[in-house]
């Protein structure tokens, strides 16, 4: 079963905001065995609609529209979709009570004329109940195509892809089973690690596809397949364990565990181990990847953002004669960063990070992309020092990246 | 001048990554006069990539592609191009040259086959020499419509956009002025916002358009137009200044001034302020925030995630009785941890978070999405208490979005 993602709203096309809905749900209908076949951002404009909805049509069995249900005049999915399907809008009045539900418990105010038009649904239309906000999702069909309509407010989005429209593509079609798996690796580059896997390569069966994903000093390598399930699983399995063989010595874990620093996580809760976090050019982006994620609380004793040179002195207590004597973008200073900072949370690791992010010197003469990590236990710190290049945003996601791999070393060391 | 983007690579369509290339290409190419009409995401596939060159030729001007021009197997994009222009590929001296140098100097490895045939270009394309990596972008016609290809990886796409595609073709089309303006409110839901400005909108002059963009407890106004400059220029503001008036209550800055907190990052520097935050709940997000912009050290002396209770006494000297009295997620917990934070960092203003963001209850009693704001100055310190919800991404994105308007209130009153 193939599926088209259209996406509608001019923030998209003018880069105000970033389209994080197809990821969302793409991934959740790849789970069930539905394919994404294209996904297409248009603009919130009646002949536009009406082209992409007739050229989705054509390719897919099933399009997920989002935006543009909103109470607002520049919202007219609606219409258009009632247009495309020859159909006329009618009061729902279980949408109309569930509106006034939301008004009168939740917002707390009188419910505007706006809001009493978005109980206007195409007749022919299942609804699909948003339990978080006025606008009902929509199950349409054309000539045996599906068309379903959803908010675009990403958690009303989400609410409705879960609730109703994954359990009934599950439910009223026969899907096959698609599986794919992506091992992180670190340390070595995409063409290097290619060549190692050049008889690999070829000698995957074909419906089995190996995918090259580089990132920040990582490459992530996914193998994906799709079919009758427990074929799937054993042939998928079988290269997996082949793959590894000759990558393990720059493999870091899955991604389908989540996310690096959640495979960091529960190495660290797995040994029982907690840290703390000194954060110096990496302002916060360390901790950050830590807590977005919840249950950090179970090896997360705390992190400090010692921004400035006196704050690195005053919170963490690092000697002013080391910063005096190595400059604060030094191997010294991390060491005593990283020290300072498991004490004063009483963690079994510290770890800090110093140096200049870039775009200009900061508070040292360091080059532009100099980084220290230091990592301290109960029995010893080190300082480790990088060239990180020269894009800020790079400087910070490498360094945080590289954090996470010493880490892991650290964790597994014991 | 109209454009379509490709953005090409399965990981887009399995929701492995998010597609951020496209918003980044079209925010450049609107800043110059040109206008997206549609984003599309294909997979690694030639039939589908002829097809997606196609329709995009019969309804834009020029087509931006990424993705597919790395040195392994799945990318196929350089040859596909070749066949849909009716070229052959041919080795580039120059990039050649260019490849070799990164090689040795920057990798510092020996070169691999793979990357020998990153040189191989269509023998009509014109070369865009890729500064930051091996694979040169490339600037192709077919009857009239400009292909321009382009690599995958964000910060080689976006400089080739800046150095090379963009300057191209400002200087060989003849461009209309395009113009966004984005009001951040804050406070006022959309549909009531929608209604205040029911006559305002009918009165627009059919050039500017209006769009509701709401996201986490603030909803954004953007005003769009296109055209010739001054008269672009001079109608927008005729219609901002009389936008402002309807909304002045609510409004809080300019998206184009950056974003939020880069609106409260200059207002602390104009009024000479500084800040020091204290985050339990928020994780390290709120810090983020400010220090993912460069120039942060202007007005933040540091921060503390004191995540676990016994951090918040032995960091930031919170009194272990206030949390025996009053529980961890507490105003009074709230404004010890800002006023104290204020102290040990030595800032004008503290900041601090402490809640519970879900989706367990964590170290207090306290419901999902009950969340406390600390301000502390030199004189007073406050707490203000919120429900945010019961969405863990939700309820940090609200608090944050919470501090910052507390923050502004708290520079704008002095």
């Amino acid at each position: 079963m193939t599926a088209e993602i259209i996406t509608i709203g001019d923030e998209i096309l003018i880069g105000q905001i970033i389209d994080t809905n197809s990821a969302y749900i793409s991934k959740a209908l790849n789970k069930i065995g539905v394919s994404v076949r294209q996904i297409t951002s248009v603009q919130d404009e009646r002949e536009h609609l009406l082209e992409s909805f007739a050229f989705a049509k054509a390719n897919a069995d099933i399009v997920i529209i989002t935006g543009g249900l909103g109470p607002t005049n520049d919202d007219i999915t609606k219409h258009v979709l009632c247009e495309y399907t020859d159909d006329s809008l009618v009061e729902n009045k279980e949408v109309l009570q569930h509106i006034e539900h939301i008004f009168k418990e939740l917002i707390k105010r009188p419910m505007l004329p706006g809001n009493v038009s978005q109980a206007m649904v195409p007749s022919k239309a299942e609804i699909l109940l948003n339990r978080f906000g006025t606008a009902p999702g929509m199950w349409l069909t054309k000539e045996g195509t599906v068309f379903v309509s959803l908010p675009g407010v990403p958690y009303e989005m989400k609410a409705l892809i879960e609730h109703e429209v994954i359990p009934r593509i599950a439910d009223r079609y026969d899907l096959p089973f698609i599986m794919h798996k992506t091992l992180l690796t670190y340390g070595e580059g995409e063409s290097r690690i290619a060549l190692r896997l050049e008889t690999f390569e070829t000698q995957l069966p074909a419906h089995i596809k190996l995918a090259y994903l580089p990132s920040l000093g990582s490459v992530r390598l996914r193998l994906s397949s799709k079919g009758e399930e427990q074929f799937v699983k054993e042939s998928m399995q079988a290269q997996l364990t082949k793959l590894l063989t000759l990558v393990e010595d720059t493999f870091v874990g899955y991604e389908d565990e989540g996310a690096y620093e959640e495979v960091v996580a529960e190495q660290l809760v797995a040994h029982s181990k907690t840290i703390a976090i000194a954060e110096s050019c990496t302002g916060g982006e360390l901790v950050k990847r830590f807590t977005q994620h919840a249950g950090a609380s179970r090896y997360l004793k705390g992190s400090s953002v010692t921004y400035a040179t006196q704050s690195k002195i005053d919170i963490l207590g690092v000697k002013e004669l080391t910063i005096q004597q190595h400059s604060v973008v030094s191997g010294e200073v991390a060491m005593e960063m990283a020290a300072r900072v498991r004490e004063l949370y009483g963690s079994d690791i510290g770890i800090s990070t110093t140096g200049n992010a870039g775009p200009s010197a900061g508070d040292s003469h360091a080059a532009v992309g100099t980084v220290f990590i230091g990592i301290a236990s109960e029995t010893a710190a080190v300082a480790h020092k990088f060239s990180m290049g020269t894009n800020r945003t790079r400087v910070i996601g490498k360094t945080v990246n590289k954090c996470l791999e010493l880490l892991q070393e650290e964790i597994l060391k014991n």
